[in-house]
């Protein structure tokens, strides 16, 4: 039966989907849905392609209460994810099942649905008062963590650590424009943590680069950049010294988040730490005091790509093309 | 990084992609690749939709040798599956996993892989002469699977069941023009089987229409119906008294397909059976008489939809769409 789907390019959704409050709240309503059973979120589907050594990942989910379930189709080589990242997302009408949309989007959405639960991580996690904030890496995921970090807790400095100085110092200088605040890189990466209230890390290592002795009161770290197994950036040391580590989703970060390497180095084989969502829903404690060390892990969830979706079909005008299929 | 992208329309597909030999050649040649070990299929994501008391599927398949890897996503509300079954199908670059085309073919190239997954089976399956077909069903994919099984298997005579007279005739009356020979409908489904030496069944039944005691010798049987747990088209007892039982993938089929009954009912419970691509690369005994009875369960598979995707790419011509994302 045919019907109109609508085409749009990452060209359209620039112009029209932005880093901004009501998306920080799209993806925070998706975290507290995950935390109720009502969510359907199946296991990412992978599968390898040999010649190019890399893989396509598909997400999804569907939530009870939004008009759309998105198919993020996220093809990749192993280890070169990144600003070059591609990728497309299918709508469908989570009444009817029809397609409504594909995104054509190269990864947009993806960056954006990233830096927006970075925001509601910091909104949940990080102390009320943030002076200082800092980023380890220097890329695109750098930039809009820092710009959505600064929503939900508007600090006036920030430090940037990057292992090329050069890279550093352009990021720096463009997060100083765009966010009038106080901006300074460095190549120690210990500095950057010991003088931050808040912490990101957006990097592709294997080896760990937060150390557990740089943990101090009152600290709070989202780390994004681990998302496929292998990958690593906060020593397991310091999961298991914080006050509180969280998981976007357990399930993930113990086969591709930080939590896989605290397991294998038998510092985590108790209790399941908590979910963000159960934190958003009051259904498991969040920070507790102003001094306590929390760290969350995000791995990315389908449910983020449903719900940035569906926000992206609410707030588009007319001007992505309309194929008749 | 931009790149163009070929969004592709039902009528761009109809107009370039039909069903004829070399696509039951590129089908035929993704089951052979099944029987390796090379491929790459994961199991079905299905996400189910609690308010449309439906579901989206996504299949998807890597084959060594084909430049492309589709992503089929099937949403449909259950027990509504049939030719309004709408969907969309991203056709990545094996090579680069780059996105490279988006067909919008609300499930017309579902519809042709699973009826050239039918030719293929009656060329490795069926009699060597087939003078009469029959096909139990009247809709899409009955008229396909008689197309297709003409290439293969040109009967001269042709009969087809419905509970419907009306639709029967309609059928019939349409087959009788595209392929030239003799149809005949029938409301009497065991004088279909009786008669024929190749027998298609294409119904969504959920209580068996083919019974054991009319197998007879020198008859083959494809099932396509049952693509759903629930759903069965075939006697479990006829599995059990073919000579040669073979599904297109066994885990499929245990869980949606034929098998899935014959397991419940006690009578498949030791060795798997063979799968079409084994038979195909001659892994595995296919029909060894004229008189074997033999049966063919098709439950669809992400090898298809890899392998009809990049057929249509390699065929299309300019006619498509290209938007630059």
């Amino acid at each position: 039966m045919a019907h109109d789907i609508r085409i749009v390019t990452e060209a359209d959704l620039r112009g029209a989907v932005g880093l901004d409050g009501r998306l920080v709240d799209a993806i925070e309503r998706a975290f507290a849905a995950l935390a109720s059973d009502e969510v359907v979120m199946p296991p990412i589907l992978s599968v390898a392609l040999a010649e190019a050594c890399g893989e396509v990942d598909v997400e999804t989910a569907y939530i009870p209460g939004v008009d759309g379930v998105a198919i993020r189709v996220s093809p990749g080589a192993v280890d070169t994810a990144g600003p070059g990242l591609s990728g497309v997302t299918i709508l469908c009408s989570a009444r009817t099942g029809a397609v409504q949309a594909v995104f054509l989007d190269n990864g947009y959405l993806t960056e954006l649905r990233t830096a927006a639960a970075g925001a509601v991580a910091a909104r949940h996690l990080a102390p009320r008062t943030v002076e200082t904030a800092g980023v380890l890496g220097t890329g695109v995921q750098a930039r809009l963590q820092m710009r959505a970090a600064h929503l939900v807790r508007p600090f006036k400095r920030l430090l940037v650590w990057g292992r090329d100085p050069g890279k550093a110092a352009a990021c720096a200088a463009e997060l100083g424009a765009t966010l009038g605040v106080e901006v300074e890189m460095s190549t120690d990466a210990q500095e950057v943590v010991l003088q931050s209230q808040l912490v990101v890390t957006t990097t592709p290592t294997r080896s760990p680069i937060v150390r557990a002795e740089w943990l101090h009161p009152g600290l709070h770290i989202t780390a994004v950049g681990s998302d496929r197994s292998g990958k690593q950036e906060v020593e397991p040391a310091a999961l298991a010294a914080a006050h509180l580590y969280v998981c976007d989703r357990v399930c993930q970060c113990e086969v591709s988040g930080e939590l896989e390497g605290a397991r294998a180095a038998g510092l985590w084989n108790a209790d399941d730490p908590s979910e963000l969502g159960a934190i958003i829903a009051k259904t498991a404690p969040g920070r507790e005091r102003p001094d306590d060390i929390t760290i969350c892990d995000l791995t990315g969830t389908g449910a983020q790509d449903t719900a940035i979706a569906a926000h992206a079909m609410s707030v588009l005008d007319g001007a992505a093309t309309v194929v008749r299929a």
